[in-house]
């Protein structure tokens, strides 16, 4: 691709915390970025952000759980971005742990986690890999301690990271010889972001948590890797955590 | 548990081949085995072999993937079988591997798989715990070379047993300390029975498929663990299989 | 190999538990045992014991940890039991734990473990790996949690059992084929023995520590698996145990 | 540590490949850096082509093998850089695979790989971490494919590899609580080197093979996470490479 290619970043679950940072990473890194949140009215003051510090930025309204609201936010980005080349997206979909006893789980409990982690990791990779493919680039989802653990009272939860792990594994073992760079990275700890200080309280110190901005920059890096030297699953974790 | 208790294995997913080797097995280690498919006529024959090699089996029709199947099944088993202490339960739900380039998949591909082997194995589970919890038991998964390794091709398969293996972690870790041994067994190979030799042609020799007999013998060695030495993962393969 | 034929099992590292365990466990399923320990004198009541209970054993001394006691020993076992096919082994070595902050150990303190965990296990599957591969049969090999988890201040001792580790896959991928099932025991947990006593305690109930006897058995369902379903690798831990 | 600090990094294993790479690319982001290599001599013309791209590097004699010869080198380390700040050490010894049936390997096949592999690494992380607690620090380990996977006929290899694997989480969980950041690449893939080009012929396109330049700043990349988000293992192949 030409250097005077303009390129795009297609971030996925784009909230407050680790998706605003990768929003702000890679609009530093790319021509563009495209921000899909199930709200987009809430992405207004990033995307001011984004572009008072000299970026692109555009909110789309996505629901991941719907395929049409999938395949109507993807048609929305490349009406919009009809020159760009997309060259790195990022699932970056939150779920909520709901630890709970086995037997007071009720399949609800279950269920959103999968249609989020695993159809919506499914739908937007179906929407984004042709794009990717066409001239190569970095597909990054984000896991979780439960993505290779099942612990106590995570079944709401670890299965559909699972599931996403092993997604990612499938795509990255097609995709990788067409020259689309697929990393999972399992965030083993405490992302420091407001909803988290309301759930366990403020951190102790400035390195007990994950700051979401370095978390951004980590997938930033795994998107610059070099084909002959390509990460594909990352572990991160504050130094103080126990693994 | 009084040595004249009668016992009852719960044996979900009985096809011709492990699931009908794991009737045939637990058969022999219990009093009773009920045998859980989704056409209760299909197990007629199996039913009579086993009676009339001195066992006890009663076929009852369940479709894992409808709760109210599940839990239908499960009152007409506590019906049938009203002074039976369950002691052990197999989830062997087989699902189709659909290998196929992703951007080819479905959703619909995905999804009767994760119904079947995540939300199936999560029904399965709820209804049979709280029997196992009673007296202590043994609850086992089948699952497969793609419940560790998601490899290209195989996104509509692979994710659906991570999942389940994830669930089995999560369960084995909360149900182990009160007395339910929760193993999975990942098999590693291809079961010879008529569906793989229709699939792949016959072996070209006894030992390189695995045999659904000794399969299942290997789920009642693992239930019949003593509580100080429980295995919770497994792997079989043939001696020429490669890993 | 004919029903009359004359079985036998090599045992290295036969202590007071776990070795003491393996050799009744599989004089019970061969004709014979052969018991290899540092100082064959320390055998002589457990051999009068598996004597009077109608099998046959005979103490061998073998260092592991010198490559001509190896040779010897096994010459020594050759000589003794000409007709007999060697159908089974086990390395069972045991060496201390050494807990210990990184910077106070010594390499003294990580090289025994290594003499004896890594190239004991050398040594040993070199002498009896040809007896093995004459008619097929089993090598089994203990682990522990340290071989799959370096813990801190494990140092010197969790590298010579993830070394064991992938020396036995390496001879499990090599020899399978061959028809000599190799396999890993991950003994997660407390073997129950009167030096485990002295080290930690009584155990609070008879289900918290790993009983040797019950392991023992563990390896003999592994040395029996029929060739088409072999496991490689097999965790073991007590029902109450965390992990 | 004050901005104007002098820093050090101390890389180990300096050969024409990786090692040369490491030296170049740690020489752009510390204010010297310490090569040690079995003969210091052969590092001449890279010790100038750093000096001349205005960095400031110092070659060291240092036989990993021999605890006397890592002392010296370290105590002349300290010698000659008595005001940097040691904040980053790589271990990149290099030894080899010597693939071979197992019955033909000798354990003098073997005893290099572990001499090097993991007693070097055990005296170099013995010298170089009170050098990294003073003030935090890096310590990266060079792993291969068989640190993770023990393949057949890897016998005199994959041990060394596996053990090194395994201290290196030891020393990850005993050290990163004290802010030492110890990471363990596994390199799955060929480097193209001369060494390598030898062996297995010219690479058939630029990115089938690893290239020593980007994989050194892989290594830069962990050295420079910041201590909320840090890495312990990362894999690197190249796109095509099968996993």
């Amino acid at each position: 691709m030409a250097s005077s290619q303009r390129t795009l970043a297609i971030l996925l679950g784009v909230g407050p915390g680790t998706g605003a940072a990768l929003a702000r990473a890679f609009a530093k890194t790319h021509t563009a970025v495209a921000l899909l949140a199930r709200n987009k009215d809430k992405l207004d003051s990033l995307v001011s952000e984004i572009q008072q510090a000299g970026g692109e930025a555009s909110p789309f309204s996505c629901d991941v759980t719907e395929r049409a609201s999938v395949e109507a936010a993807f048609e929305a980005i490349r009406a919009q971005f009809p020159q760009h080349a997309c060259t790195a997206a990022v699932f970056n979909a939150n779920s909520p742990l709901n630890p709970a006893p086995f037997l007071e789980l009720k399949e609800e409990d279950l269920r959103p986690n999968v249609e989020l982690n695993l159809y919506g990791a499914f739908r937007f990779s179906q929407s984004v890999l042709p794009m990717l493919e066409a001239q190569g680039g970095f597909l990054g989802f984000s896991g979780a301690t439960a993505s290779v653990k099942g612990s106590a009272k995570f079944a709401a939860f670890a299965p559909s990271k699972g599931a996403l792990r092993l997604l990612s594994q499938s795509l990255a073992r097609e995709f990788g010889p067409k020259g689309v760079h697929v990393a999972h990275v399992v965030i083993d700890g405490i992302i420091d972001t407001e909803r988290t200080r309301g759930m366990v309280g403020a951190p102790k110190d400035d390195d007990s948590r994950i700051n979401a901005a370095d978390l951004g920059e980590a997938f930033v890096y795994l998107s610059q890797q070099p084909k002959n030297c390509w990460t594909h699953e990352m572990d991160v974790r504050p130094a103080a955590e126990s693994f």
